[in-house]
């Protein structure tokens, strides 16, 4: 098994370019979102005040690659596998690093993901469908909306993963654990409460199998400040391409609050 | 008992000008900084980055004085019982409003408080000393340092509270709950791994007694922030006075993790 700084070093010289679901699976991978430090304070309060779908791992200080406290002498410019170049909320490139598009004035976030309460969830014998059926998991647009900072605003997105009756207890205790990577789940049960029509129609990702004795659970998605920060049409944002995230030095476990 | 919106009311006009210790005590209280916008980045940043002594509130939009989402139609200009006002790291009034002082470029910061995990512990029948003696929790210096962002560096400041060794185990139960207003403790035993050198004379606060059965229990404290502040030298900062805090209309309960 490799270490995050070894698939980083990968990453970094183009031998890895995929996907990085499964690569280091006991280690924090996040997402990424760059913007200029005039839209950074609000955003910044964005994500404090939508902490679920917005949890912050790490913020890089004006114009720093490197992300010292989760991840020293990595660089944000060449780390990632793959990234998104947004121009006016337009997608205009998707490199493999961003060196060309840097500039002195980006402050980079880290948001974690669910990666790590998923294989909290695996470890504690709950099955996670999408991972199971080797999917993406399934994203919903929602009638909450998230609260507003500056000009970051909109609704919030979810994952949905179906848990089987038995285990819905387990599940809220064992995601509860980790408020960082999104934490408890938002909703349970009927999906028109938070205005998602049908379950079998994800507005991203793919769609599961539900099976009889299952309930869907609903979590608040790192796709939320993503969106929320296109609908506002930032002069200029940076993000990961889906599913290429950053991998971290710290391991899933150090982040739990009990 | 009253509620949070008559409290605020009486302090608002003058009639209450006490520590709020005990007032609308199922309620969040928090403490405040208000810095100018220029700072505010850096210590929303350092906030992140040490979020055990800095949890974050609520963050309020540069120049607004309502705390929306934890106190809505209250003012943070006349709700606190009483204020201290800093120019360059000193001292210079402590008015019981800030109307005089307002500016529209200010950002307020409302960060958790201890009194909410006291709660959960006296809940929980375990004794906090300081409250039983009357007196204001001991606070010491440490040797461990905050993370850095920007102007704003320094010691991290904790409380200690003596607990019985039985207790231990349910005390960190009880605070990890509560991760918004300081959770769980940072060290427990020899203050002098942390760099304290005589538990009977706290740096700030009163001493209070440890029996024999008793281990002393280390906490991040909210007054890191202030201090770290004030080192920094900011041309204006301010802050509630000690203990004057400012009070929200959210349930204690509502914030925990778990």
């Amino acid at each position: 098994m490799k270490s995050p700084k070894e698939l980083r070093k990968l990453i970094r010289n183009e031998i890895i370019q995929t996907q990085t679901a499964g690569l280091a699976p006991r280690f924090v991978q996040t997402n990424l979102v760059i913007l200029p430090q005039e839209n950074a304070f609000d955003f910044l309060l964005f994500c404090n005040r939508n902490s679920k779908p917005c949890p912050l791992i790490e913020v890089l200080e004006t114009g720093s690659t490197e992300p010292v406290l989760s991840a020293p002498k990595s660089d944000i410019r060449f780390d990632v596998p793959k990234y998104r170049i947004y121009e006016n909320g337009k997608l205009v490139d998707e490199p493999t690093n961003i060196e060309k598009y840097w500039r002195k004035d980006f402050v980079s976030f880290l948001l974690g993901c669910s990666y790590t309460f998923e294989e909290a969830l695996i470890d504690a014998e709950i099955q996670v469908r999408h991972l199971q059926e080797d999917k993406t998991v399934p994203m919903f647009f929602t009638s909450i909306q998230t609260k507003k900072s500056g000009i970051f605003d909109g609704p919030l997105v979810v994952t949905m993963r179906p848990i089987h009756k038995s285990k819905i207890v387990k599940t809220i205790q064992v995601t509860s654990r980790f408020p960082n990577v999104h934490g408890a789940p938002i909703h349970i049960g009927n999906p028109d409460e938070i205005g998602i029509k049908n379950i079998l129609k994800p507005d991203l990702g793919d769609a599961v199998t539900i099976h009889e004795d299952e309930i869907p659970v609903f979590w608040a998605c790192g796709v939320t400040p993503q969106l929320v920060a296109l609908n506002s049409k930032p002069p200029l944002m940076i993000t990961h391409y889906p599913g290429h995230m950053f991998i971290t030095d710290i391991k899933n476990e150090t982040i739990s609050v009990l």
